[in-house]
């Protein structure tokens, strides 16, 4: 179960998340299990990049299923948990404030996964990435914008141009550095945006969604 | 002179500035007077918190003005060349994509300048916060949400709430943590955010704008 709207950008802090399950686990074998499916799932999101003071993610687990613990049977578990956390971020996203279009960020080739996640998240958070994904625009500028203004160690991420791969939804619009006017289809619910950097064997994924009207009416229109 | 209207959050890169004088000063001299005008000015300055791929400031001097330099004289200069720079700067923000609010957002009793800067800039680009400022709603919790997520030493900068102290135009909205009750005037194009984290004696300011309707339909209905 979980439940979010706006301010979801979590880093485990208004996202609240509770898993149950039968399976036999101490409490300190469910932290074991749930902080690498929580960060590769509801630390991978983004609606507006603003991170609340109370995301929550909760494992329940009461054992009464009795099951007896194996080793196949807890990677079959960690591969379940993961895949229940993936669907529950995803819904998430596609839930958020003003939501039209989900964004699926992927960054390769970067130098290592923490650049490539600080990549991905800066062009998650993009207001001008999310609002061309809104007018349907595969516009590739906004995107290299964003990755070369990702902070990194102290500085922003340096990118080699010339090294640049760029696909909309599996059309390839940048090579090598350079447009290739290829026709992207954006008709659909997702957006799906591979970079490739060409600079090491660093990647991260990101979902985030677009930035509308509606998402500015909620926003606007509450007052406290 | 200065243009500039979205991709606004220099860190010098589609801001243009060109200025000049007729002061005498050799190249490497206008560097040194331009650094930290621009460090204080067009670095402080936010739209949309994205970065630009060309910002530019130019100091042409052509010392046609025949002045003989003097300590007296650099002083006046350095002085007039950044309020030339901050007036400049703020006119960027007024004439923004989509703006009808200028934020002037003051951090005060930060651990050190640094870490107030990294605060404010994380408070001029949260989406909630400018939607809030849009909506003239004076959320306090959105402030203090955003300073409480800004990027500091690899982590988050840490807070202590019984010691914030955080106003709108001038008007105390949270005092030691608690929310005051104040009533705000939100009616004026300028929103003064005035926070006082009571850790230090660092500070540091930053202009920004809304987030309105008008941004999002500039940059969604722009097509490539």
């Amino acid at each position: 179960m979980a439940k979010g709207a706006g301010m979801i950008h979590p880093l485990l802090a208004t996202m609240l998340v509770v898993l149950t399950t039968d399976y036999p686990l101490s409490p300190e074998e469910a932290d074991l299990f749930l902080r690498p499916a929580v960060e590769k799932s509801f630390n991978r999101i983004s609606v507006d990049g603003d991170c609340s003071t109370n995301d929550t993610v909760i494992l329940l687990a009461n054992g009464a299923s009795d099951a007896t613990r194996t080793a196949d049977l807890d990677a079959f578990f960690r591969d379940a948990l993961q895949e229940v956390c993936d669907t529950l971020a995803r819904q998430l996203v596609e839930d958020g404030e003003g939501v039209s279009v989900v964004l699926e960020i992927a960054v390769t080739g970067a130098v290592d996964d923490r650049q490539a996640r600080a990549i991905a998240a800066r062009i998650a958070t993009s207001p001008l990435v999310k609002t061309a994904a809104y007018g349907r625009d595969p516009n590739w500028g906004r995107v290299l914008m964003a990755a070369g203004s990702a902070p990194w160690n102290g500085g922003l991420a340096e990118l080699d141009p010339n090294r640049v791969q760029l696909s909309f939804n599996g059309t390839r619009v940048v090579s090598a550095g350079t447009p290739t006017g290829g026709d992207v289809d954006t008709s659909g619910k997702v957006c799906r945006i591979e970079l490739d950097l060409g600079l090491g064997s660093g990647e991260a994924s990101y979902l985030a969604s677009d930035l509308s009207y509606d998402y500015v009416r909620i926003n606007a229109e509450y007052t406290t």
